[in-house]
C-alpha cells in the first residue's frame, strides 16, 4: 500500500484528524461508542469454514466477493481459508485488494472509460493475478489496445447476461466475444461469469433451486459451445450465498462468488435453507450495529442513535438481538425508532441494542472500520479500506 | 484541524493511498470518472442566497443543518452568506465543523454516554460557540458535572418533542428541564429547538402549513411559559427546507434549520411550493451523480455504474437530467437500471447520465468528495470531512 498512487485521487481524500485518542482494543463491546459496526469473529470464522465444508466432495471452489466487506484483512482470511481468489465489483476496489496483499483478484464488472481501461491494464502489469471481465466487442478491442500499450497479455473473462443487467447474451454472441478475446494477441481468454443476482433472495430452497437450474440451461449450453470450440474455459464462476450449494451438477462449473455468507443479514436470513424453510441457517449472523437508546419517553417506543446513515433503509429491517418482538425502523437519517408490544427487559435511555443489519453490503459501506469482537471484547479493528470506492 | 485528536479514532481511519495522480481541477465535468458526486456551484450559490432573500423582512435567521453536506467548506459559505450559526446532528460532526473554522455550532442531538458528554464539554472549552441540546433531566445533571469538571459554563438548549422522536414533552416537563439547566451552576440555558421532521415532506404547501401551525401550538405555548418564567430564550429554532417560510408568525421564533435547500433532491422537488403545487421550486437541484452507461444490450433499458452504493435506495428515485421519461432503479448495490419508453437521444455504452439524487443527506454520506462544477468545469473539490461520522 505505502507510497502507491491512488487510481483516482477522490477515493483517498484524507480524513480530518490523525489516529490517536482512546485505544479501543481490549474494550468490552459494550464500552464502544455508538453507532459501531461489530463483527463476532468466532461466528465469522465459523461461516468462513462452513462455506468450504459444505462444498466438500464437490469440485467447486470458493471465490468470495469482496464488494460485501471492502476489507483486505477479511479478504486475506478468506484466501487463507482456501479461496481460489476473490472477486471485486469496481476498479478502485480491485486496486485496494491488490495493493494490500491479495494477489488473485477477479473484477466482475466491466471498465468502459479509456482512463479506467488503461489503469486496469497498469494494475495487471504489476499484479499478474488480476483478471478483468468484459461483455462487449468494443470493450475487447479497447482492452487489447491498452494491454498492448502496457506490454502485457491480460487475463480476461466474459460476463454472461443472465438477469438483463450486465453481460453479453448467452449462446452465439458470447461465443463470438470469447473468440474475439482469444484472437486478440494481448488478451488471454480465461472463462465465463454467470451471476444470477435475481435468484439469491428467492424465498424457499426449492424455488431457488428451480430458478437456478432454469437460469443455468442457456449458460451451460454456452459453456459447452465454448469448450467444443477449443476455448480455454478455466473459469466458470457464479452463484452467491443463496445458491452456492446448488451448482454441483453444472458441468464444468468451477467456483462460487459468495459474499454475504461471512456476515449474513436479515435479507438472507429470510430466504430459508434446505432444512429450514423459515430461517436460512447455513451461516449465522456475525455482523451487528451497536446502537444506544437516546430517548425512552414514550411507552413501547425507543429512539436510538442508529438510523439510515448507520443501517441503510433496506428491508426487512434490522433485527435487535434478544428481542424478537422489536420492530426497528431506520427510516430517519440520524435516528432509529424501535416499537414493540412485549420486551424481554425494561429499557432506559443509555441502554445499548445490538442490531443485525438488513443488507450487509451497503451497511458496511457506511463505516470506516469494523470492530472484530471475540468473547465480547474488541480483538481487532478492521479498516474498510475500499469503503466508498464505487469507481 | 492539523494535529487535533480524533474524538473516536475509528472515525479517522486513513484511506489506503496518498493523494496524487491525475489532477481533476479544470477538467470538464464529462471527463470525470464515474460515479462522481457533482455540485453545480452557480445553482448552489443561488439557493444559498434565496434562503436569506426569501426571509427578508422577517426577523428569522438561517442556521443551516450541516448533517446534509458534512462539509466544512460548504458550512463556511453558509456562514459567509449570513447564517447565524450551523447545526450538527452528532458529536463527531460537531468536532469536524469546529476544528475547521466554523465557530458557531449547535448540536441538535443529545450526547448520552459519559465519554461523549465529557468530549462535548472539552470541545466547548476550546470552542465557545458550541451549543449542546438536551432532552432529559439525568442528561442535564451529567452535563453539569462534566462542565464543572472542564471548568466551563456550557451553553445548552432544550430539544422539544414534536414528532415522538427526540425531545422532552412540551409544556411543564420542558419548562422544568429548562429551569433545571438554569439552576445548574455550570450550564447556561439558551433556548429551545422544535424540529418537525414529519412536516417537511408533506405534499402541498397548504397541507404543510396547516400541519406546521398545528405542531407549533404546544411549542409556542411552551416558549411563552419559559419567557414568562424569566428564562433566557435567546434561541427558538426549528423548521427545515419544507417549512422555512412558514415561521414568520410564530412569536419569538429565531431561526430555521434548513439543510437540503442547498442541494435539493427528488424527495423535496415532489412536495410542491406555494406557487407550484407539482414542483417545489423555491430552490433548484444543484447536486447530481454522474453515472456511465455500462451496458446497452437491451432495448429501452440502460445499465449504469451507479446503484445503491452511489445513490441510496430512497424514493422517489433519481431523476436523469434531460430525460423526463427515464425511470432510474438503484435497487442493485453496484448497478443502476434505467428503463424508458421514449428518450430524447440514442444512448450507447460509455455515455454519461447526470442523475438528481433521491435524498441528498444519505447520498452525500456515501462520498469522500464533492466536485464543485462551474459552467461545466471542475472548479473545486470539496472534502466531505464528516462523512460516516455517525457517532
Amino acid at each position: 500500500m505505502a507510497g502507491s498512487a491512488a487510481l483516482f485521487p477522490g477515493n483517498a481524500f484524507s480524513k480530518p484528524a490523525p489516529l490517536f485518542g482512546q485505544d479501543e482494543i481490549g474494550l468490552s463491546k459494550w464500552e464502544l461508542e455508538t453507532p459501531s459496526l461489530c463483527l463476532d469473529l468466532d461466528i465469522m470464522e465459523s461461516n468462513l469454514k462452513k462455506a468450504h465444508e459444505n462444498l466438500k466432495g464437490t469440485s467447486i471452489g470458493v471465490r468470495p466477493h469482496t464488494k460485501t466487506h471492502k476489507c483486505p484483512a477479511l479478504a486475506k482470511m478468506q484466501m487463507d481459508a482456501g479461496a481460489v481468489g476473490v472477486c471485486t465489483a469496481k476498479l478502485s476496489e480491485s486496486q485496494v485488494m491488490l495493493e494490500n496483499g491479495i494477489s488473485e483478484v477477479l473484477m466482475t464488472g466491466v471498465n468502459i472509460s479509456t482512463a479506467k481501461i488503461r489503469k486496469a491494464m497498469q494494475l495487471r502489469k504489476t499484479h499478474s493475478g488480476f483478471i478483468q471481465a468484459v461483455d462487449n466487442k468494443q470493450n475487447v478491442r479497447d482492452l487489447q489496445e491498452a494491454a498492448k500499450e502496457a506490454g502485457i497479455i491480460a487475463d480476461v473473462v466474459v460476463d454472461l447476461d443472465v438477469i438483463r443487467r450486465s453481460g453479453v447474451p448467452t449462446g452465439l454472441p458470447a461465443l463470438e466475444l470469447a473468440q474475439l478475446i482469444d484472437q486478440s494477441p494481448n488478451l488471454k481468454f480465461m472463462g465465463i461469469l454467470a451471476y444470477d443476482g435475481g435468484a439469491q433472495h428467492i424465498k424457499g430452497y426449492q424455488k431457488r433451486l428451480e430458478r437456478t437450474i432454469q437460469t443455468f440451461e442457456p449458460v451451460s449450453e454456452t459453456h459447452k459451445m465454448m469448450v467444443q470450440s477449443g476455448l480455454n474455459v478455466e473459469i466458470f464462476s457464479g452463484a452467491g450465498t443463496g445458491t452456492y450449494n446448488m451448482m454441483a451438477d453444472v458441468p464444468g462449473f468451477t467456483d462460487v462468488q459468495v459474499g454475504s455468507y461471512l456476515f449474513m443479514d436479515t435479507q438472507y436470513m429470510a430466504i430459508g435453507s434446505e432444512r429450514n424453510e423459515s430461517l436460512y441457517d447455513d451461516f449465522d449472523p456475525s455482523l451487528t450495529v451497536l446502537a444506544s437508546v437516546i430517548n425512552s419517553n414514550h411507552p413501547n417506543r425507543l429512539i436510538t442513535d442508529a438510523g439510515a446513515k448507520s443501517l441503510t433503509i433496506n428491508k426487512p429491517s434490522g433485527m435487535v438481538i434478544g428481542e424478537p418482538g422489536f420492530s426497528y425502523n431506520a427510516g430517519s437519517d440520524e435516528y432509529g425508532t424501535v416499537t414493540y408490544e412485549t420486551a424481554n427487559k425494561t429499557y432506559k435511555t443509555g441502554d445499548l441494542l445490538e442490531v443485525i443489519v438488513p443488507h450487509c453490503d451497503p451497511a458496511v459501506n457506511l463505516y470506516d472500520r469494523i470492530y472484530g469482537i471475540r468473547k465480547g471484547k474488541v480483538e481487532s479493528i478492521l479498516p474498510v479500506m475500499a469503503r466508498g470506492h464505487s469507481r
